[in-house]
């Protein structure tokens, strides 16, 4: 962690659980009209009315799933907050409330969990959910978090996983691969750092890629979006392990087949530069980078005419029949099967 | 972790992230009928219709809230369950689902695993709660459990922590202190065992508290039994941080005082033989002792007919101004004012 030396450090135990838990949760605002009461009962309560609630958990553990070498607190907390919305918004749903629980070992000051909840809360403003509950613990080693996310959604707007039919469209938001390479210039810049210290690190030209990576944020808007067009999307999930993995969780549990054109991947021109000068296939990483919280859906062919030339999406290919297999069509028109390596491949590949 | 050698051991990375957790959650149920989908989408689905929906979640991480030297896994997934499910008794409304977030280090084989989740399937079978959702990852060190505990109650039946009125009667299920002492006779068990691996743990005589440790139960069956008495408790939490530290909270929230009657406290015999033996004082163990998972609430003076003499209830004390203070009138009619000193407290003591 890169710590200013003259910053104040206030252990933990002078504030005692309570204390810390009073402590980090103070000035917590409730805005949603679902929130009943949140933070200070043995549980919070809720009202959905005639909405259905859906909900999604993620458990993320220091050095497995974030390095704080070089991922602020405050990022970490915003970046903790925005994945699990993210599962929220690939159910085609709004967010709504998230809990907050957090474990740390006694090396964090109260001030290091102040600047976590600070990006924590950032995000709940930011996205309009409430924090509402939580539990704050020490750990044996390092940090770890766990958010849950709960949100809502009339029934016809719930999009699953398994409703993708041959002949539909295969459609992505905006760009993918930057979140993995953002990971890579850091990783680059954390080794100089190691050899020489007193190196600065040089960052222009790679902030696209870094913010993806630190900073990444949750499609909610897309659900109105596609309101807006008229448009229901047969299938939803978003691009958490690779759109490859996720292009294959789709097709699998939908029963169809896919065909994916390499041209028609959105990249970003800094993806592009980046990966010559890493010396890496832009598509490689396009399809096997993950952290991007971009959604990938698919639409009838019918609403081909909405979606055509929308800033938001771009339509990356198609669905088959299941018995075709899922491939993906290179700029050379090869045709080649489409593997499964997702986020956790990649770092395993690293370890 | 007390290991059988022969035991079969699969490495995690054998089966994979996906493959885990689909190893993990097969065979799972779903019977609530507000839960429409379970595992296996982005989020699960939920519908409460005009209900209201409560939220609980708790983080237990080896070496700070268990330890795996005494705690079976089965015992260890059943309890990290049924203590979720206490926070939700504790808003007087019925637990509907949990999501179950686990991670381990390598050095846990999948039997490990299979282990814990035959705790929390066991739990959750029990107490009629569906698993809709959660993460499974590793840790950098060892064991690290996020369960999330979701309820439904009607508006009217929800307790608060802060709804007790001067003069209301103080009432607590069960027994307290039983689990704190069957900690301290598997803490001794352990301490013979390492000086003498050979040694046969003598536990006669201790059942009842080591139960009370090992597999506590959430008292999910209060909120029918308060109905069928047509009582409507006017505040309600579960003792887990100790009867006094939850008295307290109470009396804080509600803008109440308390006094307590060392006398009316409910414990087990068995709790009074293992005190003498270890030489404690009794009442000390029944107030701060913690994770005993009764509830602790309160009623109108105008219900005591209704409760008196009820098995499942003790009345241990009534509800004063504010200004009088929290206080334990002894068996001596001595006034001492209650100490916050909950389950934490105890453990720091120790460490």
């Amino acid at each position: 962690m890169i710590e200013d030396k003259n910053q104040q450090r206030t252990g933990l135990a002078a504030l005692g659980e309570f204390g810390l838990i009073e402590h980090l949760t103070q000035n917590i605002e409730i805005k949603q009209p679902s929130t009943l009461t949140g933070i200070g009962d043995d549980a919070a309560i809720l009202d959905f009315k005639d909405k259905k609630v859906v909900i999604s958990t993620d458990l993320l553990i220091e050095g497995v799933h974030f390095d704080l070498g070089y991922m602020p607190l405050k990022h970490l907390g915003y970046k903790a907050v925005v994945v699990n919305l993210s599962d929220i918004a690939a159910m085609n749903a709004t967010p709504t409330q998230i809990t907050v629980s957090i474990a740390v070992s006694n090396r964090f000051p109260v001030e290091a969990l102040d600047e976590l909840y600070d990006g924590i809360k950032l995000a709940a403003k930011g996205y309009n959910v409430d924090i509402v509950g939580g539990d704050t613990t020490s750990s044996q080693k390092g940090m770890i978090l766990s958010i849950t996310a709960i949100g809502e959604a009339d029934a016809e707007d719930l999009a699953y996983r398994n409703g993708a039919g041959d002949g539909d469209l295969l459609v992505v938001t905006g760009d993918v691969g930057a979140a993995y390479m953002g990971l890579q210039v850091l990783e680059r810049e954390k080794q100089v750092f190691q050899v020489n210290p007193n190196n600065q690190p040089d960052l222009d030209g790679y902030s696209y890629l870094i913010e993806r990576q630190l900073k990444p944020e949750a499609r909610t808007d897309v659900k109105a979006i596609l309101k807006g067009l008229e448009i229901a999307p047969t299938s939803m999930i978003d691009v958490s392990d690779g759109l490859s993995s996720e292009i294959m969780h789709l097709c699998r549990l939908s029963g169809v087949g896919c065909n994916l054109y390499e041209e028609k991947i959105p990249v970003d021109p800094q993806l592009i530069n980046t990966c010559e000068e890493f010396n890496i296939d832009i598509t490689t990483v396009a399809i096997n980078g993950g952290e991007d919280y971009e959604l990938l859906f698919t639409i009838k062919q019918d609403d081909y005419d909405k979606i055509k030339g929308n800033p938001n999406f771009t339509i990356i290919g198609h669905l088959t029949q299941q018995s075709e297999g899922t491939h993906l069509i290179t700029r050379a028109n090869t045709k080649i099967p489409l593997k499964s390596r997702g986020w956790n491949a990649l770092s395993n590949d690293e370890a």
